[in-house]
C-alpha cells in the first residue's frame, strides 16, 4: 500500500490530509461541552450543503446503507407501500432493504443507464387514488451506472398527482459534489455518507428529515433503536449522542464542510462538472461510450464506461491496480464486466485526473483495445487548459 | 482542546498515536485484495481476544449499541422471551432496546453496584419448563457502576437449569482489558466496540456469534439489513463488506490487536488490574467508597466513586475539566450526582494514572471535601512502585 | 518507544501534536511565494518573543550550537578577545568553541550552581582600558545546573565600565519560556534553538542580531558560509534561503509562535514559573536541595536536584526510564552523578508535572532514598491547586 | 497550500506520508539508549547506499551546503589548493565556499550543460608535480543543468596522474536515486542531504569520509566546531551527538533507508532511469531540447529543458503554480529564464509523472509555445506502458 497515486474509485474519495488529521484527533470527553462545539457547526453546515432552512440533520456512526435504514425504519410501518424505480445496483439495494423490512414496494424496472422515470411515477401516483403509497424512493446519482436523475421532475410528478407521499432521496454520491436542493425539491428524507463529497473515511450516515418526515416518525412502527432519530434528537439537545459519538469523524466533517464552503459550494460543483466533462471528452476520444444513455443524465461524480463486446472490463481495473498501482471501479450487477468506472469526485484536481486518464490509456492499450495513447489525455487537456 | 492531559473517562480511551495514524490511512480500493489483507487478520485477532476457536466475528461501522442490535435482530423474532437483569445504565439500555424491538423481557431488578444475580437467573430458568426464554442477557462490566459480573456463573446457572437459552454478553467495557472466555463460558453472542479495550475511536461494533447463534439467524424474523450477519458473512467471503467498509478503523484495529498481542493479553489484563488496584487504594486513602458493593465485583476498567451525601459528584467532573483540563466520567441514571467515575482502561501507564489521581485530589480539596492532598497518590504509588 | 508518558528532560520538550503535524507538511516549492508566507510571520514572531523592535532574526537549519557559531563567526576575527564566565556545561562549551575558533577568551571560573558574576565582569571590563574585549558571553539559563543569570546586571556592568563590547546571550533554554528582553538589556546577539520554549523538534538555530552586531559582520574575518548572516539576509529579501530551507520546521515554528501568543507570552512565563515553583516545593518536601545556590538564580525551565553523598544520581534517570518509562535528565560534567534534572518547560500542564513528580518519588524510594511517597506531589498540589 | 498535486521540483521531493510521520515522532530522551537504536541502523544504511564497506558516516542537523563545509573545514587548512570545475550553479557555490574559506581554487570553466572535464583534470594534476593540490571537487549531478558527470573518470584522471589529492564528491541530487560507488570510485568525501533521494524534509547533511579523509582531519586547521567530525564520532561512540540530535529526521531516515532497501537499490535506480527516460521522450515529442549536451550526461533525477529564444522559461513555472497548482523548477544563474526544470526523483510513480507532463503541456500551450497537447504524455506513456 504505497498511497502514492490518487484513487479513482467512485468513493471513498481522495481525502485532504488535513481532514484525515482532524479525524484522528486525540480523545476528548464526548459528554463535555467540547463535543457541542463540534456537533452544532456540523449540523448547521450539512443543512447548508443540502440547501435547506429547516431540514432536521442526523448523523449516525454508520454508512449510507444505515442512512437508508434510518429513513425507512423511522417513517414507515410494516406493510406500507413504497414506489421505487430500479435502474442500477444502488437503487436495487434500497428496494431490497424495503422488502426485507416488510414494506410493499412497487418497482418500476428501468434500463440501467437511464434516469428515474418521473413520467411513470406520475402515472402510478395518479392511479393511487387512496394514497396508499407512503413513500417514493429516488436515487439522485446511480453510482453503478454514472447516471444522475432529475429529482425536481420527481417532485413535479408528485405534485402533478397531488399525492401526499413522502420523497426519500439517496444522495450518497451526489451531495457535496453536485447541486442538491432539499427545500426547493420538496425532499422529505435525504441520505448520504461521509466518504463521497465530504471527502472523509466511510463511517457516517448523514440524513436530513423534513418536518413531514419527522411527523411520520411518531406513528411509524418499524423497530429501531440504533437508528432512532427521536433518541438522536434528544441527544443533540444535550450536546450528545444516545451512545458514544464518532467524535473524530464529526471533527473531520466540520473541517470538510469548512473546506467546501471556503471553496464555495457552487465552485465545488463547477469543479466537479469541469473535471467530469474532461473525462467525457477523453471517453469520446477513445471511441468508447458511457453507460449513461444521454447527456442529461451524465453524472459529474462517476463515469461508467462501456468496453467493446467480448472484452472483460474488469481486466482494466485489475491491471491498473496490479501493474500501475491505480484504483478504478469495477462494474456491478447487471453491468459487471461490461463497464469500468472512473470516480471523479471529492478532493481532486485537473492534474490528478490527467494521471488517471493517462494510466487508463496505458492499461487499455496493454490489453489490446484500439485506443491511441495520449488521445483522451489531450481531449481532457484541451478542455481543462485555460487561456492566458 | 489542548490534548495535553490524558483522559480518564471510561471510554473512549487514550489512544496510541500509531493507532490513530493507522486509522486515518489514505483511501484504498476497498474492493481490491488490499482490503482482505486488513480484514482477515482483524477477524482472526478478535477471535483470539475473545478466546474462542470458533466464534464467527462480525464488525460493523457502528458502536456497541449497534452490536446489541445486531445480536437481537439476527437471532430473535418479535415476541421472543428474554431474561435480563438491570443493575446499571447499560444493562438498562439493552433491556429498553429489547422492548422496543417487541421482545418480551423478564427483568430482574438488581441494586446498582451489585453484580448479575446468577442465582435468580437459575431459579427463573428452572421455572421456564417450556424453554420459552430464548436468550439470557448479561452485562460483563457495568460501565455506569464499575461492576464486573461473573459470566461463568451465569453459564453455570443455564447449565444447572439444563436450559437451551442463548447467552448474550455485553463485553463493551471489558473485552480487550479484562479476561473474556467466549468458548469456556459458552457465550453465544459477545458484543463490544472499538473505543474501549481496543484503544480506537468509536465507530466499530464488534461481535462474535457462536454456531448456535448463527443457526438462530436462519429463523429469526426481526427485520435487519444494515446489521445482517449473513450478508456480512457473504461479504467477508469475498474480502468485502455488503457496503463501504470502515477501512481505516479496521486498519487501526489490526494494529491495536498487534499491540495487545505484542504486550501479551495476560499482561494487558494484569496491567489493568494493577492500575485499577492502585486507584482503589487511593479511594480508600481518601476515605471514600466505590459504588461497587464488594471486592469480587470491582471492575478493572472503571471505578465509580461515591461522594458524601449532599455533595454533587458531577461538580468534580466539571471542575476537573474547566480548571485543570482533565476529563473524568459523571454518574449516570440512578447514580447521577452521587458518583464520579475514573476510567482506567486502554492505553494507560502508572505514571498517567498518578496524574489523574493527583488532579482528582486537587479538585476534591478545592470543592471542600475532607481529602488529604497526596494521600491517594501515595497509596497508589506504594502499590505501583517496584522493588529493586 | 511507547510515547505514553510525557518527558521531563530539559529539552527537547513535549510537543503539541498540532505543532508536529505542522512540521510534517508535504513538500512545497520553497522558491515560490508560499514560502514567504511562512518565513516572514516567523521572523516577526521571533522578534516579538525576543521583545525587540529591531533585532535582525536569522534561522538556520542547525541547533543552538550552530547559533553560537553563527554569533562568533559572523562578528569576530581570529585573535579577538572575548570575556566569559564558566558556571556549567553549556557556558563551558561555548568557551571551548571560541578557543577552537582562535579567539582569546578571558574565562571567569564560577562555581557551578551560581549565576554569572556581573561584578567580576565589571571589574575586568573597567580594567580593559583599550577596549580589546570585543564580546561578552552570557548564558541566560545554564541548563546543566538549573541556574538563571541576570542579564540586565551584565548589561549594567558593561554600562558602568562604559565599555563598547558586544553582549552575546545564550537563551537556548530560556527564550520562549522565561522573560527575555533583547532591546531593554542591550543584547547584541541572542541565540536559541527550536527544541525548548518553541516546543519543536531540534533542527533550528534561531538568532537575533542587533544593528551593532550586523555592523560587526562587515569586518569580521572568521570564515563562514553556511552560517553567514549576510547571505541569509539576501535570501530573506527574496523570500528564500541561500540553500534549501527547513520548510516544515519553519511552518511548525509559525504555529508554535501562534500558540505562545494566543496563550500570551506573560501567561506562558507565569505558567513556567508556577510549574517550576511546584517542583521546587516538591524538592523541599523530599528534603533535597537544588544545585542552584539561591532562589534568585532558580531556573523556571529546569531544576537540577542534588542527591545525597555516595548516591549515584544517574541511577534515578536510568531506573525511571527502564522501570517506569519516564525520561529525566542526567547530571553533566562536573555534576555528573551528583544531580538529576527535571525539565519543566515547553508544552506542559500541572497534571503532567504531577506524574513526573510521582514517578520520581517511586524511583527514589525504590533506590533506597529516604523519601516519603506522595510528599513532593502533595507539596506541588498544594501550590498548583486553585481556590473555588 | 492544498498539497493535492505532486511536486516536480528537483528536491525537496515528494515524501511518503509514513516517512513524514516517522520524522515527527514525539520526543524521546536523546541521551537514552533509544536514540542508539535509531542512530546505528541509519549510519549502516547510509554506508550501504554509498556502496562502501568502510566510509565513516556523519550526519549533521544541516543541509547539503553544511555537508560541503564539513568536507572542507575538517580536511583542509587556509591556503590549501583545490581543483574544481564550474559547470552549473551548485559547482559554482562550492567553489565560492572554498574561496571564502581562504582556499586556493583552480577553476576549470566548463560550459553549463557539459559534464566535468576529466581530461582537463588529468592535465592539471599531471602538471602539479609537487602535489600541491590537496583536493579535487566533483559535482556528481548538477541540479541546475540536469547534468550527470562521470566520477569514475575523475578517479581515473587522478590515478593516471598518480596524484594523491583527495576526491570530494557532491552527490546531493544523485545519492539514493542514482548509482554511487564510494569505494569503487575512490571517493574521499561524499556529500548529500536528506531532501532528495532520501525523500525527507531538508534538515540533514549526510557525509561519508574515507580513512584518508579522516587522517586529513588530524592536521587540517580550518576552524570548526559545529561541523567537527571528530566530535561527532566521539558522540556516536556514546550513542549521542555532541549537541541535540535531530532525532525525528534520523528516525525518518531510518524508515526511508528501509523503503529504499525493501524496493532494492538497483530497482530504485532503474525506476529513476525509467521515469527520466519517459520525460526525455516527452521533451523530444515537444520539439524541445535539454540543457544537458549529450545523452551520456543526461541526469536521471532532473531535466533542465530549454525553451525557444525570446521566451521566458520562468513563466512556465509561474503559470504552472498559479493556474494549475503544480511546482516545477526555475532556471538558475546562467540559465535563468532559459530553462525550466522538471524534478523526477524521490517518491514518484509513472502515473504521477504523467500528471506533471500533462500540466507542463497545458501551460506551454497556454503561453503560446508550439506544443501539441498530449504529445509528450503519449511519448512517455509509450515508454512507461508494459506489455501483457
Amino acid at each position: 500500500m504505497s498511497f502514492q497515486n490518487p484513487v479513482f474509485i467512485p468513493g471513498p474519495t481522495n481525502m485532504p490530509e488535513a481532514v484525515r488529521q482532524a479525524c484522528y484527533m486525540p480523545t476528548i470527553d464526548h459528554r463535555s461541552s467540547l463535543f457541542g462545539e463540534i456537533l452544532h457547526p456540523v449540523l448547521e453546515g450539512v443543512q447548508r450543503v443540502l440547501k435547506s432552512d429547516s431540514a432536521h440533520i442526523f448523523i449516525f456512526p454508520s454508512t449510507g446503507t444505515g442512512g437508508w435504514e434510518t429513513a425507512l425504519s423511522n417513517c414507515l410501518s410494516p406493510g406500507d407501500k413504497v414506489l421505487a424505480a430500479r435502474n442500477g445496483m444502488f437503487s436495487h439495494r434500497w428496494i431490497d432493504m424495503c422488502q426485507r423490512h416488510k414494506l410493499d414496494v412497487t418497482v418500476v424496472e428501468t434500463p440501467w443507464g437511464h434516469g428515474l422515470p418521473a413520467d411513470r411515477y406520475e402515472e402510478i401516483l395518479k392511479a393511487d387514488k387512496d394514497h396508499e403509497i407512503k413513500v417514493v424512493l429516488a436515487t439522485h446519482n446511480e453510482t453503478a451506472t454514472g447516471v444522475k436523475s432529475d429529482i425536481a421532475a420527481v417532485r413535479r410528478a408528485l405534485d402533478a398527482a397531488n399525492h401526499p407521499a413522502m420523497l426519500f432521496v439517496d444522495g450518497v454520491s451526489s451531495i457535496g459534489s453536485m447541486d442538491f436542493r432539499f427545500d426547493e425539491w420538496g425532499v422529505d428524507v435525504a441520505v448520504t455518507g461521509s466518504q463521497k463529497g465530504f471527502m472523509l473515511p466511510a463511517g457516517l450516515a448523514i440524513v436530513g428529515f423534513s418536518d413531514k418526515a419527522m411527523k411520520a416518525t411518531e406513528t411509524a412502527t418499524l423497530p429501531r433503536t440504533f437508528f432512532d432519530v427521536a433518541d438522536m434528537q434528544k441527544g443533540y439537545d444535550n450536546n450528545a449522542f444516545p451512545y458514544t459519538p464518532p467524535v473524530g469523524l464529526m471533527n473531520g466533517l466540520r473541517l470538510s464542510l469548512k473546506l467546501l464552503e471556503d471553496e464555495g459550494l457552487e465552485n465545488v460543483f463547477a469543479r466537479h462538472t469541469r473535471i467530469a466533462t474532461g473525462v467525457r471528452h477523453a471517453v469520446k476520444a477513445w471511441g468508447l461510450e458511457l453507460c449513461a444513455a444521454s447527456p442529461e443524465v451524465y453524472s459529474d461524480t462517476v463515469s461508467a464506461i462501456k468496453t467493446p463486446e467480448g472484452f472483460n472490463a474488469t481486466d482494466i481495473v485489475t491491471r491498473a491496480a496490479d501493474t500501475y498501482g491505480m484504483a478504478f471501479g469495477v462494474g456491478l450487477g447487471e453491468v459487471a464486466g461490461k463497464v469500468f468506472r472512473i470516480g471523479h469526485l471529492g478532493s481532486l484536481t485537473d492534474a490528478m485526473m490527467l494521471s488517471g486518464l493517462g494510466v487508463a490509456e496505458m492499461v487499455m492499450v496493454d490489453l489490446g483495445l484500439d485506443i491511441k495513447l495520449g488521445s483522451g489525455v489531450a481531449a481532457a487537456q484541451e478542455f481543462y487548459r485555460r487561456g492566458v
